[in-house]
């Protein structure tokens, strides 16, 4: 495996597998007179074995195939933070897609160092977020990279694909025809097109993969989780690596129907596209979660916090992960988590993750001051006078406006019945 | 029924028919000297008739009594700037008790102008929000009214109030111990205090009563909600005022179980407290309002809107309904709202209510931009020069880091495997 | 003046009058084969006559060459919502070039569509903003019409366009250098190129022409601006239009030095680059003005506001001024002038524009509340009770943080000195 | 000295050497029984010699007085955290007395632990932001201790303080009658009261002491400062420590009349005062600060920067120092200030701190980038593509528009003039 004595430029491609990846390592090789390198990641996408599709790369004419196993460093590394930020782009999707594009990119630029690659390489079309994802990732770890699409910038087709497969004989199938376009990683599955681009249609059963239907459940599944500073350590008392978390939570919260979105979403490049996500776990980790920071978050804080993880969720979903302003925002947001350690309880059934019951040492629930019962601490006394100054500013307008004969209007407030 | 006549000083009470406000009519006499004249709100909380609550105040010894049938003022200026809002405080909880205080204050300072009061009086505790909210709401209206609260100012305690009702033998029922604090209206249900003080402890079923156990569903029930400008305007064609959607969606979400609440909450006198609550209608018809939104309101706009809706919901959980900014929050709101207007279909079961489609006239999707298939109208060719641009200034951020040594640390991506 | 019976292709001319887009008339059509209609909008650049600029065009091939004096219509629907929003950007630039460009394209829109033109034109390079702020106007007015930049897309180059010019003998001089280029309305004057863009470099003295030296001021000069609802409606008690309040304040403020600018400024093409900005009476103006809502404004307000002025000059700057959030900033913005009333006294003197004195109406200050002398209202014994509760969360985080060890470490405080 | 053989109570108060806190002590002692322990902290508030002060509060009466020299504390861990803030409360006061109190705090926290002292005691009023700063401040590192502000708590007020200091002859002047309430530290120094609380008055020349009038100024002065990470490291080539560089730059932008602040302010207990501030350094400072973030930190985190700066100065100003979020904007802006390294020169004049040249190693300036001269490197042909995508959100708002009879109307826009 000669990494120097190649005079040709090389290419480094994010490779899937399927038909148009590996269809574009001939096409970049016959456009642009590079050498081809393919780079498959594995986010816990499933499907076929890695080496099989190492070998197919090599089959369809990459001069160097790899596969890396990026599970637990996207669980960790990705998902995590994303979990830390309650990460729901539109209050709806948890970034499914979006999280691993970051991750492979960062492997895709390490086999670019490795092998000399002058360019990087992905699948994606020009009207999608992930190009943008793929590209502003690239040169904003290696300035100096240059990025190729095929499919945008080759003018690499889907039939053309199909023809030049065909032509090539290479060993992948050109007949199936999903009728969706799908993409999946441990923390989600996203399908899009077909006939969901009539946004009147519901989705129809064969659309899921990750999760069973909710109309139907089984009986009720309690589940403890245990985290600590905002991570997921134990599920049920066993410990767990946040992929182990993510995978034990998409199984069961899978099972109940947990995590369907199905949502109308603006995409960064300014249409608003129909888009359809499984996210059992990470649906599920993140109701536990935003309720511990309830009990453990004090109210300023946390109420600066949701700006914070909405621009977060905006930044990675827009492609900027690895950007500076993402990198702030990601110290605040640790800051916050130092004390987001405890159990959550929660019931999954449905379709619904319901969490039942919350205990933290770190909790700052006091019952002593919420109680209504005997033993109440808090002293009312203080209240008087807190509304007196809290109330002040508003009521110095209000004696303004009714100065100014602007005065809330009671007119309008229905006779009153004697 | 005189209103100048009287030489004593006249104290409007926000009467509720209970024990601890019964108990304030004469409570509030004897320890200031002043007439009491009882107001009750219907804000659509059921329960007694409110004739029956009027004679109560009379018998209990108020000099007027009075009630206002504020349900569709409730629904139509309350509800609906707070379904434009999408107001979820802390992201779950639909502001019930918060709305239906500043329209009660409004009955009470209109009661105080109408019969000459200088004082308005409230039945709630020193501790928690819906003091400030009735306080602040009406001294930013009136800033001349003043404000008492015999519970937190005259230690009129529960005991205190058994005592007195049986001392006096008043027409109001002491022996009944609901072990819940409760709070409700046509916006949904608020539960408090007993043994979900203790945070690890589940709700048991009795807690309901808007809303049936989503566990054992009827079957499922599709519905679509018209809305115009952000309104709910028919529900399955049917016109509908706000009051009656509001009413028609807590009757058929909450055979689904749809919109149950059980959270650790900020209150704005500084203690977190643990707060149930049940909202059917609120909550479905938000899940309808986000979704008309996706579809027709522009991007940055909705950004934008997020905070907005964010800050409105604080402002208003924290008692500042009149306030200068929540006006200017208000009309931002407003402007956001012109398009929203459509048809969305929702599928309720078991606890879940589901957007399957939506429809609008209004809609800024478009298919020909959005689709994979044959007649995309999207120029894929200006992406390139999109991302390069877009990308900017990350690249060059990360050009600065690479030469100063700090860019992204690729070795601790795992090693690939050949 | 045919509007209808020409065949060919017409193309509407963002003309200045100067020697790029004087060549560009002849150069688009050349190159497009259409018609050109030059447009020349007055913003209060000054400079040359608009007749002989409008009988230039002509001379140099325009079938069509219109005027129109904007000057009205700038100051009081671009200027004057500036005002409102104390639009700084970057803290710093008053918007000058960037409020200039919408009314300019509304005027090229309109001239489009009464002569049936297909296509807009303007003379912006391809690197910088306002290239953005026209097309981005043009298409958010006038969905239908295309844009062409010569300069960006026909490769007219500066060299090129003194060729041309002279080949053709176009009536433009073509041997002026100006070191600078320099764009200027009555808001303000930018200056840009040449060695400033070496940011160690100062500017000198030549750079300026709305303003006299700073260093050198004649005798301090007291003004009192009168505002109503936001805007100034007089100055020294003389009635002004927005147009004549902003001339005013140039010439008086522009006498004292007052507003030069010297900035590296974030571009929206995604480089920072070296700005140099004269606005005398703008900044003036927004000096005034802030502190007339300092008086006027409620502190929550006042304190949000701050943020959506600073995302309503990001959208100007960013070429956005006819998006959907823009409008709904201005919704939000003109809620808070309402008592924006009242006059500023203000002495400019030296590059200082300092306000000395406060007037108003419907003044938020209250002397009994805010005097320490006798007489003052306010009642102190509220503050223990606001301060109990109010500082609350923050007091409860701290007894966490002391029962983790995390607690403020005392002994990094230097020993005390007995 | 013993600690612990006391029996009395004992209570630690901020210890200023005027009259209200001399008579405190006194007042204290009689009032609550408790031994008074005085803590004057030197935060470059300049006057008397604290060895004297030690000293009078021992006359006084204290049974332990101490003096700490907080001032290279105060400007290292305070100021230059307002500093990497660019902290301007309301756009205009750089916080002066709001930094100082925490720090006082700490060192009265820190003699109440070492002398097991239960109460702090401090001589602010019951109607300012100090009160609140000190109390607020004391319960968020030291939530066990009890606080007393004898001014508000235990009706000392001005005249009852002359009387007592002449009746117990205390060594205090009570003659002095200053018209103003002062208070200074090295970061700057407030005026309040007196007949700035009309606020249509102008100061007049008394009222300062940091700054001469810019209307005189000297020659002027011609510095460049050095920052690392956002910290000034050297002023014209001479390192300097925190303290030293605002020392310096107190002197010479002083001299040249900078840093005067006159305001209309809203304070934390709900009403607004006329505040005088004077601030030479930290204005020269900040103004240097802030274009040297100009020049290295990238768009998007200085967009975003402004807003955290913006909410930190609100709860540094509001008393909220130590609270968890204050802590967690802290680390955002940390990681911001990364980079902000290299020169700035200034010429300070007449009231005037004027940036003249920026040079940084750190810098995201690219002159290649940014020239329109020979050796422009930016690649315009990306601009159309970005342009197209970038206002493709603002075009199909306004085809929208446009289809319903909402667009812009262009009938307003006056005749052309042909």
């Amino acid at each position: 495996m000669s990494e120097s004595t190649s005079k040709k430029e090389r290419v480094v491609l994010a490779y899937s597998g399927g038909l148009d990846t590996s269809v574009a390592i001939g096409w970049i090789a016959e456009r642009t007179g590079a050498e081809v390198i393919a780079m498959a990641v594995d986010v816990g996408q499933g499907g076929e074995d890695l080496e099989v599709i190492r070998q197919r790369a090599l089959d369809c004419g990459a001069v160097e195939a790899y596969v890396a196993d990026a599970r637990e460093e996207f669980a960790t590394e990705y998902c995590m933070p994303a979990l830390k930020a309650n990460a729901m782009y539109m209050d709806a999707y948890p970034l499914v897609s979006a999280l691993s594009r970051p991750v492979i990119v960062k492997h895709l630029v390490r086999a670019a160092r490795q092998f000399g690659a002058t360019t990087v390489s992905h699948g994606s079309t020009g009207k999608g977020n992930d190009q943008v994802r793929f590209e502003v990732g690239i040169t904003s770890i290696a300035p100096d990279l240059r990025c190729i699409a095929p499919v945008r910038d080759l003018a690499l087709t889907r039939d053309v694909a199909i023809d030049y497969a065909n032509k090539h004989d290479l060993p992948i199938a050109t007949t199936k025809n999903n009728p969706f376009s799908i993409d999946q990683n441990v923390w989600g599955r996203a399908i899009e097109t077909g006939f969901l681009e009539d946004i009147w249609n519901e989705p129809t059963k064969d659309v899921y993969s990750y999760t069973d239907d909710p109309t139907y459940p089984p009986l009720p599944d309690e589940v403890t989780i245990t985290f600590r500073e905002g991570v997921p350590v134990a599920i049920d008392g066993q410990a767990v690596t946040p992929l182990q978390a993510i995978q034990e939570m998409n199984r069961r919260a899978g099972a109940q129907g947990v995590g369907r979105i199905d949502i109308v979403e603006d995409r960064l490049v300014g249409i608003k596209s129909r888009e359809v996500y499984e996210a059992p776990g990470a649906m599920a980790l993140i109701a536990a979660h935003r309720e511990l920071e309830n009990v453990t978050v004090e109210r300023e804080q946390a109420r600066f916090k949701k700006g914070v993880g909405q621009r977060w969720t905006e930044l990675v979903y827009d492609g900027q992960w690895f950007s500076p302003l993402k990198n702030s925002l990601d110290v605040f947001i640790d800051d916050t988590q130092r004390y987001v350690s405890g159990d959550i309880r929660m019931v999954m059934h449905g379709g619904r993750a319901t969490v039942t019951g919350r205990r933290s040492e770190s909790s700052l629930y006091d019952f002593n001051l919420a109680t209504y019962d005997t033993g109440d601490a808090f002293d009312q006394s203080h209240a008087k006078g807190f509304i007196e100054i809290y109330g002040m500013t508003s009521k110095l307008s209000a004696a303004r406006d009714v100065s100014f004969g602007n005065g809330v209007d009671l007119s309008t407030v229905p006779t009153i019945k004697a």
